[in-house]
């Protein structure tokens, strides 16, 4: 086990409870054991707490009970029945709109389809001031623009609708495990094959692993990762309009990944035997609300090969061995609005975590007078593509920025950037000009492992013990592997660019801090930006030989395509944590190939 | 169906059969109706066919049987009786070779393991004139270096050994399908939900992909690709030594895929109710031999979710949908020498290919006087980290380059680059500094379409039909999406870099041309490489509304590390060909959720 939390550094204590109350945002801490206040501390900074249903409930009933609103809604030509409204989180702009809690409210019609998201009422934005119960400022432009059709947007599933006969249809399957999966979960422990994890549904977070341990060859539990989790999730939209500037998101600061986490749908979202775990969570009011079935844990065989080796005859070896992969997810959906995220944690026999962000639900698309591309006299005007008829896709980007607190065989780790390096040959040595060669530099403050990836310069990532060598006399360690990836290009001093200065870089390392968590800041909804990683990280602190965060943003560029209308095919991507020398040789190497007995003997369901 | 090969420039034809008779490479065309030989041309550019069995055997039997040969390994210590020697191509590294058909011969002791790999014989390089059947050299290098010992290195199964109880253990799964796999195949002809596709086994290429066909909600069978193949690997060595400059492999062109695919291991290498294709191949003196098992078909559940949403509570709707995703997987292995490549062609109902190439198998190890990282003075004369004791894992990389003959709704295509580019806003315009913008580029020619990836000038790289629109007016088209990969570092005029120019870029697309398949050229033993992709590229063709091919070249950097000893957990990295306005709207909108009638009754087999 690890000896954690030594402050080595002074550490402000984060705050067990972060509440808002007639204006203020309170920042309480609580002792649990006799029941106490020992901290209530109001913020002076920007930002306020996450957006509550609440606070969304409020802003609709301000916006509906508005004549001006109402008067626009008409006009459109929408029956009130008809009306459904969002509240997307207004940013940080500049002064205008400082001093009190805003929310944007924009609306759809939802008539003849519950998938209101491709019906635009397209330019209508109200500002409302949630407190106050206020409508601060209503802009309407876009009366011209129809409100797109309802045709081909209803993707529900009922018994009673004719479904496409003309869908791709394949037969059912199914992940069977005749012996039961070979997992357990203990309250929050996950113990699966060589791997024990605590597993925690956050309001924010959505999910947080922690106390990673994987076991060695000699039986011994070791220490991978302190905690993990996405920290935040930014999606700037790229619309410079008046009803669109705004939309630069921070999803997990703004309104939650965990109380956006509805229940798992059953053998869809989730396979057979998979164990459902809810989180419990507090309402704007502190009472306790349960979302359930918010993570499910689950065993994968997908058919891949763990490890495999055949000969050639010419070597006189009859080889033929494989093993199949087995791999345990931990999967939590956030459903954001209209984007759903599907957060993956994979663990791997072999040591390897893989973190994977799937992306899927609805486009947030722009109305459009236009139905056809030759319709439009400049498509250099538009800002996404056109999806459907009168409705545009916005150009927009995902980065999700997740908080890796290694502990790779006790608190105190290094980062290390083994830069792979092009070595010329001297003349004579070898009929080779060049060839590659690894340099390895241990970081010693933030500033050098500041990182921006890049293909002509590549380096390995790792996160390692000084002090724990290996049987070789190698450090153990954990490579953090990018997969496909996206870089924000925006300003650097653009308003969103400053609140998601997180994305300036693709990796960081930070000295452990406890109030140091949430990569775009502890409160996020319009922030100045005055408390990210970027900001912490300018101290350029010490990290070497420490308890050490390692912070990776994967990012997507998303440029929609009629593919993603009505609903998006998913797209994933993903990032790795892989063992380099923290093992003294492969320690999947003794795992048994499957035999035709292993497996189950199956028939179609009686009922069927 | 599509009309194709229509000439619309002059083209080579490729040859039949490419033989090598008494010193002479014979590109021999055959008009198989009349049984007739209609060309034979001797080639008189560089570079020699794939080498075969009968070449490699003549490699070993000529360096058995020479003298000083012997003596070094009497002097080593080993044992003729646990000798086991390769044959690693010798490439080509200027003059003093040319002319003769040249294999390298190193070799290994199988003392106490099947595991050789694990064991070299360090320094020793003998290059035979397979031929004249003599030894042209031996260099002695190292006969200070010990073999390294057995200890932990044979990871066969055998049901008498006594298997590490230590090692993770997970229940057996099974990916169970009660009314059967939704595939079938007629031939060659696979079909499978939307998709129907000709599957070829090659010596060469290991797997061809020809006339991808998808159904559109129509009903029309709409062609994707015409073919689809890796075209070459090619796997350099960062070591300037002696024995290892040479190490610059070019696998498909020097061993073959298809040659070294070795029968697949049911239930481990693919997953039960997988189907299984053989090829039949041309040994060296033309007699056809049986590749048995070479390919596998499977449906693949791997709990993943092919689209969702659910809604959260405050918008009124109670929506709760989700579709299980299952594909379709067509894979083969080639295990040439040491590395294991699995290769994988995965196809979506939403009209996604993922083409998917997975490295296990053993490392090329470099033996050393040293046990301990602190026995080394000057790490830096290290080419690789120890892996064990007296074993150096070699830093290398590993490209594959697929040719894709990409056929959007017909032959003619173009290529488009759809570049972000920041937008700045104007003065007054928004409260927004920056947002990017998407610019369409159409290749005019060749050189239009050298991609160098980069992550901070991103971009989307479309295949299109500009003759075919979409109900909006888009092009209809298909996307390559990148995932994690890598670039070659070595100089361009290295003669490694030279024969495999085709990693200069990571995407390029030419108009086809019938004797343009192969990236390293057709003859690639030996190549100085004046026939490669870069060279035919060189003449910077047309390529707009022209039957073109893709090329894209999947990268590995493979800095080794001790988990990778003695044999290496499966690495995987993929890319993506994605439909992008091909399809009017989702295709898998009408697809059916899972239901728990569907799924089977399972229970443990009778003899368990």
């Amino acid at each position: 086990m690890v000896g954690k939390r030594a402050t080595r550094f002074p550490q402000e204590e984060p705050p067990s409870v972060v509440a808002f109350l007639n204006g203020q945002t309170h920042l309480v801490t609580i002792d649990l054991g006799p029941g106490l206040v020992t901290s209530d501390v109001i913020s002076t900074g920007s930002g306020y707490p996450i957006l509550t249903n609440d606070d969304m409930a409020t802003a609709l009933e301000v916006t509906y009970s508005n004549l001006e609103f109402n008067k626009s809604i008409l006009a459109r030509g929408v029956d009130f029945d008809d009306l459904t409204c969002i509240t997307p989180s207004s940013g940080w702009f500049g002064p205008e709109e400082e001093g009190k809690r805003i929310v944007k409210v924009q609306c759809f019609s939802n008539q003849d389809t519950p998938n209101f998201y491709m019906r635009p009422i397209e330019g209508l934005t109200v500002t409302v001031d949630i407190d106050k119960k206020e409508v601060i400022r209503i802009i309407d432009t876009g009366r011209g623009i129809p409100v797109p059709k309802a045709t081909h947007t209803d993707y529900t599933y009922t018994t009673n609708s004719p479904f496409s006969d003309k869908a791709p249809m394949t037969n059912p399957m199914s992940m069977e495990q005749p012996k039961g999966p070979s997992f357990n979960v203990n309250g929050h422990t996950v113990k699966w094959a060589n791997w024990v994890f605590h597993l925690k549904p956050d309001i924010r977070a959505g999910m947080i692993i922690s106390q990673a341990m994987i076991r060695a060859e000699d039986g011994e539990y070791r220490s991978v990762m302190y905690k993990g989790f996405a920290s935040e999730l930014f999606v700037p939209y790229m619309d410079p309009d008046q009803a669109w500037y705004f939309k630069s998101f921070m999803d997990a600061g703004e309104f939650g990944l965990g109380s956006t986490a509805m229940p798992l749908l059953e053998l869809n979202d989730c396979p057979r035997y998979a164990y459902y775990m809810d989180g419990v969570f507090a309402s704007a009011d502190g009472r306790p609300f349960i979302q359930s079935n918010m993570i499910c844990i689950f065993e994968r065989y997908a058919g891949d090969v763990g490890w495999r080796h055949s000969e050639i005859p010419v070597m006189g070896f009859n080889i033929r061995e494989s093993r199949p992969k087995v791999t345990l997810v931990a999967r939590m959906v956030a459903s954001v609005g209209n984007y759903d995220y599907i957060f993956d944690w994979e663990f791997q026999t072999d040591g390897l975590i893989r973190i994977k962000v799937g992306l899927s639900g609805m486009l947030m698309v722009k109305g459009t007078l236009y139905e056809n591309i030759h319709d439009i006299s400049n498509t250099n005007t538009m800002t996404g593509p056109l999806v459907s008829e009168n409705v545009i896709g916005v150009v927009h980007d995902h980065f999700i920025s997740f908080h890796l607190d290694m502990d790779i065989d006790g608190a105190n780790n290094s980062f290390a950037q083994v830069n792979l390096v092009k070595e010329q040959t001297l003349s004579g040595q070898s009929p080779r000009k060049s060839y590659l060669k690894t340099k390895r530099n241990v970081a010693k403050t933030e500033d050098d492992a500041k990182i921006k990836l890049k293909l002509y310069d590549p380096s390995e990532f790792h996160v390692f013990n000084p002090s724990r060598l290996s049987r070789l006399g190698n450090p153990t360690g954990y490579k953090i592997v990018p997969g496909g990836t996206a870089a924000s290009l925006l300003d650097l001093d653009d308003p969103p660019q400053i609140r998601a200065a997180f994305t300036n870089n693709q990796i960081w390392v930070t000295p452990h801090n406890k109030s140091e968590e949430w990569a775009g800041g502890l409160l996020v909804s319009q922030s100045k930006g005055e408390d990210t990683l970027a900001t912490w990280s300018a101290r350029n602190r010490e990290i070497e030989n420490k308890d050490i965060v390692l912070w990776y943003t994967l990012g997507f560029h998303h440029i929609p395509c009629q593919e993603d209308f009505p609903v998006m095919p998913t797209v994933s991507s993903s990032f790795e944590l892989k063992p380099v020398n923290f093992f003294d040789r492969n320690p999947i190497m003794g795992v048994k190939p499957t035999f035709q007995n292993d497996l189950p003997v199956c028939s179609v369901a009686s009922s069927y």
